[in-house]
């Protein structure tokens, strides 16, 4: 299993007027989650485009537990628990807060896609080799 | 079963580098057909709230079926499969575009909610009323 | 002058736990303004960066008078005071709520570029000649 | 003169079709910085609200030299080049990018206000206390 943990700070631009962070703005936290485990993996997710890979995502799922407030610490665990293979790769996601409540949890599951046809591609052997080792 | 459709056109500001809407932003698009179908049913969410009762997300699921890009025309259709009752509430969506392509399928499981307490509470018997002829 | 008026209802996704429109927000309300001026043009913004040229915003200017609110119906009103000439065009922006009060009012001065070069070109004929029996 | 800087990292979901961040986003950069500013001070934003003193936007500039793009990681230098009196403060901004290129410079008149009322008050003086030494 690969894991990563980040750390951001819940800004006003992202809380509603119930005084919680809108739901829909977890995708951008998710989103940071995983350009940060990239980049702890060597690699760098804007490479990966520039290379004309691209990974958009096929499917979201989020669960609110509790909610997120303006100006919390919250940590945001990524997990990878099963090799990549194919096109498809399934990210899960904890959020907690600094309080370490669970407040949300979720998966993204992303495919590699040729940027220039925008069909499905293998995922690129030098991201395979990095997470190889975590399984 | 009750169903609902909106049209909104996507805005440059919910693109995304890759040309295709950031997939945080379908959670606003849904936001605005549960609106719109309250509104159709004579009930104002706003209202709903300044009389103490709020409707958090407790689930969101969204499959991404092709992108949605800047400017494109949406048909957003909202679907109430079962009747309403305790205080949960499943929505589910299907967003196409002019061609009648099918972009993206979701849903949201609302959880109605004291605004002072954020305990759970009983659907509005108001709403409960207004949409018993549909099932 | 050339003037043009559009409607937009405020998104819960826009709000901010103060109740108000998040004010980072009404770049995005001018935004759809201009697409729809445009359009009422006879010109489609997205065919002019398919045709290569783009019109990213040099400068931002708005003055927030009143707070505008989740589900307020706001009129956003689009004014051009000058013809079109050079690279540079200056929209001016004013936003009411259905009471006509005014919310706020601001600018952008939008700069015609390549979207190949990055650089400054000439805005496109077509858009002179559209504007041109305003002023 | 006081000013503090903070660094952030261009998210995904901030880019447009552009390949930039979109314009609009700038505002929520600054309210880190100034969420940020206040932390430094010893002051968090989060209780003056709580406190019931808000302080919303009555006027932002924002300047746009050149794009920030996905993964920048941004410099953003906060000024306040007066004493805060009344009830008003005029916060500067600078942002940079790794390269020390200026991309975008701007401002944001904040109004300080009661919570209750919505109307003016004078800054606290907790902050006016803070904010002396360095004028």
């Amino acid at each position: 299993m690969y894991s990563s943990e980040i750390q951001l700070r819940v800004r006003y631009a992202e809380t509603d007027q119930m005084g919680y962070v809108y739901h829909g703005n977890y995708a951008a936290y998710f989103e940071v989650a995983r350009t940060e485990a990239f980049r702890q993996l060597g690699i760098r997710y804007k490479d990966l485009e520039a290379d004309g890979v691209g990974m958009p995502v096929g499917e979201l799922r989020t669960c609110f537990r509790r909610p997120a407030r303006y100006d919390d610490l919250l940590t945001i665990k990524l997990l990878l628990r099963q090799p990549a293979e194919g096109a498809r790769v399934l990210f899960e996601y904890e959020i907690r807060n600094e309080a370490q409540e669970l407040l949300a949890e979720g998966h993204t599951l992303m495919v590699f896609v040729s940027t220039a046809t925008g069909r499905p591609v293998s995922i690129p052997a030098d991201i395979v080799a990095k997470l190889a080792p975590y399984f």
